[in-house]
């Protein structure tokens, strides 16, 4: 009994080199553009295999093989040939749901009551920031984040969207974007109405595009009328695009449901119909029962972000319950306004180790699955599922290569368990995407980094300034 | 209203630049060994004072002065000057209760029931390997990841303590030292009494050393007898040093305390007279309100670990209800096998959002006060308060510095929010203890890197096959 989990280690690993000869049919020396060999390989497939010492052959964009090193070596002559030892290869993350420019309110504001918080720092930023110009210093700065902890795609909810992708593209990293809709005015939209013509121009502009995904945003059941639900639900599937939305995030919110329409968000939603098609809801934290199921019934992907709805106090998720009843989960971070950071990593820790106590049981989970919903469940949650979110033949070249050799890593006794329970974003190495290197060696190769900093600092500095003047004051300086 | 938070900050730095000339009576150009400039200083004294531009002086291994950099750069002349601009300089970190050598164990087994966990693997591992050796390797390993994660000082509580502690001195760390007294036959000791007896040779043959605090761990109210939990107050109390244990970890616990004795494991032990003197509990999980006013009576301190208690679904811990009360607080990591880490930046952010949503209150658990947990107050908790935990002239100079110019960092507005937040044990650039360097740029110049880990793996590697064997079987493959 006590060794069992051992042996069936042991067993597994013998199963794996019989079984992972994905090379079958291949001539000895194909040339591929890149072969990735010696790191263990965590491929996340169906099987969760991990190769102990694998090798992944990738051309064209596309994974061509895994399987152990020695046969991929020999089945395929790489162009470039990345020695991986003491690392592991893995899919890059997906990120279910952030803001991305929300980076440059990183640390603005902490430890406040959530209605303090909003209106007293986060809407007044906004009011008074956001524009293209600072959508895209704040975008090349999360992207910048990301790429150096290891995220390769993300689902976004924001204003300027289309600078958004623009910044996405030239990244290098691969996206859902949603075009935000909400019923007050906005920077970029003085009307609903108008947010989503601007939604329709994004989604025409960008639909064909190989790493961004254009979606609609709505923001809310609270924060929209009905009939500019419909519409956005209309919108997405016209142009079957993906809608994004932010679901049961607080009791405030299934609070103001309840009174105005006499059920849940969940049930509200799907009664407009907005479930019908490809749909991305964040957080789901005040869920019933009966939610779940529907949710899970819809094919509705949702995402989880254990460290927002824990600063914010907005409660705890059922995550455990979700899984069981077969809903599409993913991992998210929200954005780094309530983080305070992009990092999937610790995003996979908290949601590790938050259900564990939640449920008062150990076995909640447990290391695989949370990595499932950082990789595949979270590909499937964003409808990409057939292109990223494993290393297997045919799917995009989305992967990362990450340092286990430090000495908060040693030993290793399971690469999945330290991939959840001690690795930072700072220890990945390189990320590819589309088998492009984003970075290499710790080398964002994207994007300008000193500048990235140096034009978020000074964009920082005049959000500061500007929210500790207040609105009503052009020239400042009354609370000096 | 909504700029206070800003006015305040700004009143902040005014006044700071006022009171902070703690410089006077110096003449200009003192000579002095060291002197730290340009950084943000945290000095997390008890005005919880930080400098945006500020220095801190060291002599003969304490702090002589800190203040604004150009008073400092004037007043003192450095042998040495740092320039740590784009840091933040700030006392070194205070882990109050881990096993340090079961950094071996890390990742051995997670996602387990408790007892499976430690019956299948834990118990089995420690009573095949643990060994003077094993402690050695596995102490060296814990001292290189506490010194890259800004760790100065911690509490342990193992077998062959006088090992730990020999590792200890070797790697420069400051630390309290609990050799561990159980019920039942363990590596060191086949009986308490010989525990005692270890306990009290150790003691002896530390107690003068300028780091190491010996100390006696009786383990729990739970595994040992009333008559050894007396016997090891009573040595502790012979020896004024600090007497340290586990307390009201689990509700299994409580309920074995409860069945045997009538009252909560905190009655029963102050009962015996245990509280009668300096004392460290680890983890206060399962206490009541009696308990925890009982605890601050008697000025005992008590470390919270909150990333063991959620991994093993052990409780929450009403840390915010300790803190109203009085408590004198700490935070640790435990050991590794339930964390996986040493790294109190990971310790802190679990803090600071596991309160906030199990009180369902975004202020619960502020920056500033879990970062008081994480050096004054957990040097509180160790009862050495007069020498550590912020930097003030007079105390000794334990401190690290700490990068915040990476893009997760980008753009700073609040120094401590950052610390909490965003930090990672990663980012400590250098850690000094009682003045001494023990790492520089990274690079750790008390152990040899390269040895530690080849040691530390190897040690895993005969650890691995043993818990796979099983104790009953010398030449193991029955399980394949």
């Amino acid at each position: 009994m006590r060794s069992s989990r051992f042996a069936a280690m042991l067993a597994g690993l013998a199963l794996v080199t019989l079984l992972l000869v994905r090379t079958a049919g291949t001539q000895p020396g194909t040339p591929v553009d890149l072969v990735l060999w010696g790191g263990t390989v965590v491929t996340m497939d169906e099987r969760r295999t991990v190769l102990p010492v694998g090798a992944v052959a990738v051309h064209d964009g596309r994974v061509v093989a895994v399987g152990e090193a020695d046969a991929i070596l020999e089945a395929y002559q790489g162009a470039e040939r990345v020695d991986t030892r003491g690392h592991i290869v893995m899919p890059g993350l997906v990120n279910t749901h952030t803001h991305a420019p929300m980076v440059l309110f990183r640390g603005m504001a902490d430890d406040l009551a959530l209605m303090d918080w909003l209106n007293g720092y986060i809407f007044p930023a906004e009011r008074l920031a956001v524009s293209p110009d600072m959508v895209r210093i704040g975008t090349r700065l999360a992207a910048l984040e990301m790429i150096e902890s290891g995220t390769t795609t993300f689902a976004d909810m924001y204003y300027f969207e289309d600078d958004i992708a623009e910044v996405t593209r030239e990244a290098g990293l691969r996206a859902v974007l949603g075009q935000s809709v909400i019923e007050f005015p906005v920077a970029d939209a003085p009307s609903p109405a108008d947010g989503l013509a601007r939604a329709e121009a994004f989604i025409t502009a960008w639909r064909d595009d190989p790493l961004v995904t254009p979606a609609v945003a709505p923001h809310s059941a609270y924060t929209l009328d009905g009939r500019m639900l419909v519409a956005a639900r209309e919108l997405a599937s016209r142009h079957q695009v993906p809608l994004l939305i932010h679901l049961a995030e607080t009791e405030e919110e299934a609070r103001i449901v309840r009174e105005a329409h006499g059920t849940t968000p969940t049930r509200y939603l799907d009664g407009l119909g907005i479930w019908a098609g490809r749909s991305l809801a964040a957080h789901g934290v005040h869920l019933d029962e009966d939610d779940i199921a529907l949710l899970a019934e819809r094919g509705v992907g949702v995402a989880h972000n254990p460290e927002s709805n824990m600063k914010l106090a907005s409660g705890i998720a059922a995550v455990p319950s979700w899984i069981e009843a077969g809903m599409v989960a993913g991992l998210g971070t929200d954005g780094a306004a309530s983080n305070n950071d992009l990092d999937m990593f610790e995003a996979m820790r908290f949601a590790a180790l938050l259900h564990k106590v939640a449920t008062r049981d150990p076995r909640a989970m447990p290391a695989g699955l949370v990595l499932e919903l950082a990789t595949r469940r979270g590909a499937e949650a964003l409808g990409l599922a057939d292109r990223i979110g494993s290393l297997e033949p045919g799917r995009q070249a989305d992967l990362i290569v990450v340092s286990v050799e430090g000495a908060r890593q040693t030993p290793m006794f399971d690469a999945v368990s330290h991939l959840v329970y001690v690795t930072h974003g700072d220890d990945v190495r390189h990320v590819v995407v589309d088998g492009r290197f984003l970075m290499r060696d710790r080398q964002v190769l994207t994007l300008p980094r000193d500048a990235v900093l140096r034009d978020a600092r000074a964009m920082a500095e005049r959000i500061r300034l500007a929210v500790a003047r207040g609105p009503e004051s052009g020239a400042g300086g009354e609370e000096r």
